[in-house]
């Protein structure tokens, strides 16, 4: 066994070819210097994994949806993450971490923070640009299957630029422009249970109400299931999305020390709690475990651990997931129950969970319990609900008496990837559809075909 | 080209503002105090990559089985982490590394490491829940395609919470309770060929002889191939797992110093080595080059070079996975000819790669050549061989007794997916299966159709 | 709120255990010893990531060409990196950065880099063998559904082993052997916009050239669109590409301070800029948004962006990014025009869009505009060119003279599934290609009828 001093050398060696590069003979380092090259390094690998989150959230988006929209569901996850980091770049970062008014900052567009605060920003915004896309993308699912391409680029770059900066600066504000209103009242979120994925949530909730629900979901005899066409993508971003969340919750101390270890403990445990108790509640009630319910249970303890992930003990985070996984499980037949239709359950997911790991948070706040404490996450819950929901309302209402925020009947049935983008997501598979047959060369040879049966099908519905 | 000091004044600015959140005017770090904060971000960072090794083995066993069993596929690799990770933190990580009798740790459940370790047992433990996952998903590979999910749940606890924590401590205990037997004998396995992956292995194979060859597998007319459904996720699958190696492997110096490059560079070309020597044997055995055993390659060079890979060279790497993938093909075939059915090659490519890896770090070992190191390594392979495969016996045996460890033949002809979890995993498409035939809607609209088609089918076969 | 100090005394907690197994009483480290420890971390991580490219180029080629030879890009994916990493081990590496004669190194084969240099060079090794893996693969999808397996693996070889490496130390060589010719003329090329992805894709552009278009490609009444068969696996490997190019660019530091934040930030703004200009391009040309272009567009944004990422503002890259989607749609079209069958478009993303990062770093250089600085530039594009595509026809040409570059007609219209590999992709599902239909389960059953009606095929269409 080779000595740790043998490895010195070896590390010694490995600086050498650098250091005749740079300046020849720089003075030695500080160890605080090499803590701040730590750190920005820690906080940029953190920010790279929660971007894979953007994959993560395409794959279980398509996979949760039918064959005949899944270019639209991947165009627009593509898109919603290029849209908003331009509008995040142009516009969000400043009105949320710019210095301001109090209600929300008004410097540092396009990442002009000034001289005094130098080029520290741009670790910080590659951190926030990929939250913030996280945020954007989980409205997607819900108003999956039937909302218009252009409608959903024009509401992800608003998202992006205002409505999700401006809440994010009433919690999450105080380290650059002197304290956003929440967390000075001692509000607790460290990584965004609320900021980012109860916005996101209640916005995928406003969405899906003002789209309403896909053709054929809710029918005079009942709620109809309509599978997801493909499980295994399904499942891949779900472990893309649990392999994201370890950027996402420990990334968010932004510093690159042994505190980031009980957060990797934390999420991990109330992930692995959150599948169980979903699975086990699935069985309980169905007699069969459920592939799709226990899948979005290992989302719901991520998603209810992450405000409280570093001020919770291990014990509380797996209390955390195993009650998240029930609440999914009920959220879900509740919105089923009250005629909305989210596709692949995003607003009980993010919107609920996420609610409820925000005032977890407090419960379970390792500081100790303090009744003031769970009052001001309440506050912020309703605070958040008041605002994503509310500006959801009015910008998808605005966008749908502008322009239309659903496709047509005919689109609908023929399927969003032929009808937005001409194209097949599978050209060599024969797919069957609800109300659509394609065959395979058809995206190539005679699209028009498969358009016409689909309207044939469409009008024999009405 | 900026200067080194540009970049540290940069450096020193994105500190200010976490310095400036900390307590104020806080004393210089010692470099110590960074290195052991780099030991934990590394330390870490590896942990999420061997993590997204269990989307990895879900993509290459779902990939290498029938799309009728891909969503039960999925789900075992899902709830094998999730219950493992419960099970590995409530009883486990105690038994692995607490303080103990010499055979087993007997403190430090439920993560109560006791006052004099402290905190940092997270990152440890960590570190240690993604190993423990890993040998545990291994055994869902080899009885794919025929076990009942409530048996897969039961044994996935107790290989996690036992089995391969009490293994564990014998290799690897010492650093926390004082040494394990093996350790102490000069047992290596850097990063557990034998310790994850041939224990793995072993419960692998004992959990297919218990469960038996799915049907239609050894015919009175031969062996017949089974394909698997999905290439591209097979694929898929592997650059996961060979991406996640680059954890398991460098991250088990579990320290962020300049040893982890030479471990980077083995793992590299052992893998490349197995990929080229399997393809190279298969294409001269049968005319063509085989797909699944050149990824099949590829994996056994990574188990092969997983206990040696900080102690032998980089032309040792090479001999050593060469070696492997012609050991995975012939391994293969053994297990085909001894009729027992692994649909997806797990127990030769952790098992038999895991004890060669085994070996050739003594063979290869370069402090030099040893008898002595050569007999230890010897004895470790099979002292594990007896502990996991005896241990399998028993828990897959006693398993299949109180509840019978097998799905129906119905069931099985049906697929696990529809038996299981009411679900089809491409209920968009046409797909065909060996027994039974699915039409596209048929999840939505008449799955019954389908299990009496399956029944009818399984009738006839009798 | 725990302080700063709590988690220092966390921080020593995790460094005891491994103190106690390293020497006793270590002597205290320098910061520059932990610095030194940092930038093995990043430059390995960094590689890590950039190693799952391949499996974000195997997504993309195999979602952009047809199911029936799906196998055969995936084994062509994991192949040029296995016979590559050999290849640049044993002679590569030697002729890029060994101490030479001014036009390729002559030392450091097999990584024997001499006493002089120690054991450094591991981590370098790592770094470089991933972007010599990364110029090799692009040229698989531009000669994909057609080329001969084993001609493939032969040009695999040469291009990691002679093509690449040699330009390589014309433009980075300096690190370790005084100097390549070009970057002492100040040729700017941070992370290889030229030196990996041009010589890449100008190499693509020679395979395409010699192995001809495709079957049904380029007929008497036009070119023909031949669709990819999954857009899921084409979305996702455009994800892995993007988060592998988070290792791409800013690991070219290779060095673990600030500098590499502004590197992730002008990355981020230039691949989402390329999706944004592609996306309304193609939505202006063809009344419809295209997915594939769109993909490309972002792929372009990352290529145009790699040259400059160090020394162009935000700004620049967002211009460079939409200028790059841009470019990439014209280019795809040009190529078409003049019948030259690229599957992926990878000339287009890498060798033209390379270029353009090339010149754009001189353009945009955040150190000022200078005539002679973009003259360099223009010299380093013309003479990746000449070298790339030059290299590419004679490697080429050799190959087809010798063995033939190209599978038979009946061989192509079976797929190289069948033809290379004897398999099947999805052995399951019901596949419709161009010239031959194969049912499922006929992998395992009957693959010879499948080959028998696809010889018929390919006859009548003499």
């Amino acid at each position: 066994m080779k000595s740790k001093w043998y490895y010195m050398g070896i590390a010694l060696l490995v600086l050498m070819p650098f250091m005749t590069c740079a300046e020849e003979a720089a003075p030695p380092l500080s160890a605080d210097q090499v803590q701040g090259n730590l750190n920005v390094v820690w906080t940029l690998v953190a920010a790279f994994l929660v971007f894979l989150m953007q994959a993560g959230f395409a794959m279980v988006e398509a996979g949760f949806t039918r064959a005949k929209n899944a270019c639209n569901i991947l165009m627009k996850n593509l898109m919603d993450f290029s849209v908003g980091a331009l509008a995040f770049w142009a516009v969000g970062f400043g009105l949320m971490f710019g210095a301001g008014n109090g209600f929300f900052g008004t410097e540092g567009f396009f990442l002009s923070l000034g001289a005094e605060k130098g080029n520290w920003g741009y670790a910080f915004w590659m951190f926030q640009v990929v939250f913030c896309a996280t945020a954007a993308t989980i409205i997607s699912g819900a108003v999956a299957e039937r909302t218009k391409f252009s409608a959903y680029l024009i509401y992800s770059a608003l998202v992006s630029a205002f409505v999700y900066p401006i809440f994010g600066s009433w919690a999450w504000g105080s380290l650059y422009n002197g304290g956003g209103w929440l967390e000075k009242l001692g509000f607790i979120d460290f990584a965004g249970s609320t900021v980012v994925h109860s916005v996101g949530g209640w916005l995928a909730l406003a969405g899906a109400i003002v789209v309403g629900p896909r053709l054929g979901k809710f029918t005079p005899s009942g709620v109809k299931p309509i599978p997801g066409h493909s499980m295994p993508l399904a499942a891949l971003g779900v472990f893309l999305l649990w392999f994201g969340w370890y950027g996402f919750n420990p990334g968010s101390t932004t510093t690159g020390d042994a505190s980031i270890a009980l957060i990797a403990v934390t999420t991990t445990l109330a992930a692995a709690a959150g599948a169980m108790s979903a699975m086990i509640l699935t069985w309980l009630k169905y007699k069969k475990s459920d592939v799709g319910m226990t899948m979005n249970g290992a989302l719901a303890g991520l998603v209810g651990i992450t405000a409280g992930c570093a001020n919770v003990s291990a014990v509380s985070a797996v209390l955390i997931g195993l009650i998240a996984g029930v609440l999914v499980v009920f959220s879900v037949l509740f919105f089923d129950r009250i005629r909305v239709d989210d596709p692949v359950g995003a607003v009980s997911v993010h919107g609920v969970c996420g609610a409820w790991g925000t005032l977890a948070a407090g419960i379970f706040n390792s500081a100790g319990f303090s009744l003031t404490t769970v009052g001001v996450q309440l506050l912020g819950i309703g605070v958040c609900f008041a605002w994503a929901f509310g500006m959801g309302l009015a910008v998808f209402k605005a966008i749908d008496l502008v322009m239309g925020m659903r496709v047509s009947k005919e689109e609908e049935m023929a399927g969003l990837d032929f009808s937005e983008h001409g194209a097949s997501a599978y050209p060599d598979f024969h797919t069957v559809h609800l109300g659509s047959v394609f065959t395979p060369g058809e995206h190539a040879f005679g699209m028009a075909a498969a358009a016409k049966r689909a309207s044939t099908v469409a009008a024999e519905q009405e």
